[in-house]
């Protein structure tokens, strides 16, 4: 019995990148089942991959291999690495896309993947690929590489209760989602110098209204109820943002 | 041994959300095979992802569950399913999403789904995705919720023989879907004053010209050669269509 | 155990085909497991599709089933093929949309399948879906139809390893694949009049600019660094190319 291998990357379905991958996992590891997180992630978005780990790693079973391919370095030097979380195992360049996940999942032990990638550009296929399916086929750490210390790549972001944070990524509709972690006592969020209503539900603002929400991952967003948040407030990655209200409510 | 399990949504592959209800999924039944139906339908859209649900629904196994996410009433007091059909069984929100299929499926048994979301805004993830997994490791229907009438949601359009319909939906091709249903004896189509020919193939008509086809799911289509139906001819949603010819052909 | 089945298609996700295809596989061969190739590829793009097959047939398992539908010419009286490769079993229709692939696994034998479609535009649900099934399921070739001639439709396009050559697709960023096949020594490719440097990687080249390069599946692609090769240099499908330099080194 293998584990499962959950598979993220930015390689879309209108190349053969993510049927070959998994072509090369199914050679090593026959038996493993070999589930999709992700594919369609903007190129090369380091914060909109991580985000995406995140959200993720909470609901996937126990035990699972998950292999993230976001890989803007590939080509440089740049480590490939294997990490012992304390709930999953990752297969993953050291470029920062695993940092948000390890907030809920921390790392244990940390090896560099050995192997001679056949290409300069694809190392998904050459070398993550096949790493992750002899985990997933129960190769020990390891068999795999080399073990280094666990000063790994963070992106350079922190997750935090506030009240202060900034604007992480967004989805594929423009909501904003912040590095504000919760749910925790607040009334509302200045950004830009605009106060936003913090709500549970879109359908608390006018059409056309800006809100904020404790969204299912546990993270703040910023939302236009039928409309594009990123658009229409004119936002971008790196916006500061603050909670207002709480508790002592004396901020506000 | 489980059901096979063909999940639909309208979450995209640029977010994390299909991988997360797998996970979920995984977690609740380990052994269940998942296989996609469709997941860039446009968002919130209900007609698209009826007649998805319809065109499918002959095509998969007897006995598969069939878990279906398009719900823009998710926070509402909209209720959650599991149905009961003759052929499959089928967990979704009660919106009328699963109202075409159950033309060719009907509905035996429908139970409310209990339990209490964890988010406002993921039901696909806390509440869906947990009791369509229970159903394909084979719990009873009774374990999932408490038995409802068949008083449910329908979509407000009428599948007919015709001779008078409307057009359901779009595909990605900006071909319209009518909800006709044949083959039934016919010469042509009549929209917006317009006579349109009634062919087999495209390669009947000049490129650039307008037909009128049944679909591979036995609708009639509209579509213009080489070209978009919905742009070239100014289509929406609910403009009303009327076959003529036929047997009789007097009405031509 | 069954084969293995990737499966490959222009059908997308937004629209459910890939899904009654699924359907319709596991009824025939309840105990295949399917993998997704590519399914966004765009629509009725031969070229694209041989593309991804060529780069993807090395990579998969041996004895693998490959179903690709591409299917411009459904309806028409194009044939519907099964074939034996060296190394995979195909299940596609007799248009070139295997032609690449067959460089690297040549046909054994090829046989016309068997079979009334019961609808004129969805040969991929009808006719190739249950004969791949079948297959994969252990079904003999000669179950399926009636073995024909290996005189099989070929692209109208050549791979060689130079020195000339033509663009052959492009992939999703806008990145040129040519028909040249290497690596084989070079310095530079001649395109419309310019000299592109030949190199390994982007960092090679500033921003903006052109450089050819061998890509992870052994042909020459044309890149400008963070940028849209097909825009900014005004290319398109059959544009010849050049390599230059190489050992003798005279010809530039």
């Amino acid at each position: 019995m293998s584990r499962l291998l959950f598979f993220l990357s930015d390689f879309g379905l209108a190349d053969p990148y993510v049927g070959i991958v998994k072509g090369v996992i199914k050679e090593v590891c026959p038996e493993v089942e070999i589930l999709d997180l992700a594919h369609d992630l903007p190129p090369q978005d380091l914060r909109r991959g991580a985000y995406a780990l995140y959200e993720s790693v909470p609901y996937l079973p126990e035990g699972s291999v998950i292999l993230a391919v976001v890989d803007p370095g590939v080509g440089s030097d740049r480590r490939a690495l294997a990490v012992q979380g304390r709930r999953h195992l990752y297969v993953a360049p050291d470029n920062g896309l695993l940092s948000l996940a390890w907030r809920l999942d921390p790392p244990q032990k940390a090896y560099l993947i050995r192997g001679q990638p056949a290409s300069a550009t694809f190392h998904g296929r050459d070398l993550f690929a096949p790493a992750a399916a002899r985990l997933a086929c129960g190769a020990p750490l390891e068999s795999i590489g080399t073990q280094i210390s666990l000063n790994l790549v963070e992106l350079p972001v922190r997750l935090s209760e506030g009240p202060e944070g900034e604007i992480l990524t967004f989805d594929r509709f423009g909501n904003a989602i912040s590095t504000l972690r919760g749910p925790v006592p607040a009334e509302a969020v200045e950004l830009q110098g605009r106060l936003l209503p913090l709500r549970t539900t879109y359908a608390q603002v006018a059409r056309g209204e800006a809100l904020a929400y404790w969204g299912s991952g546990g993270l703040l967003e910023i939302a236009v109820r039928e409309g594009n948040a990123r658009e229409a407030l004119h936002l971008s990655e790196g916006i500061p943002l603050r909670l207002l209200g709480g508790p002592a409510r004396a901020r506000l």
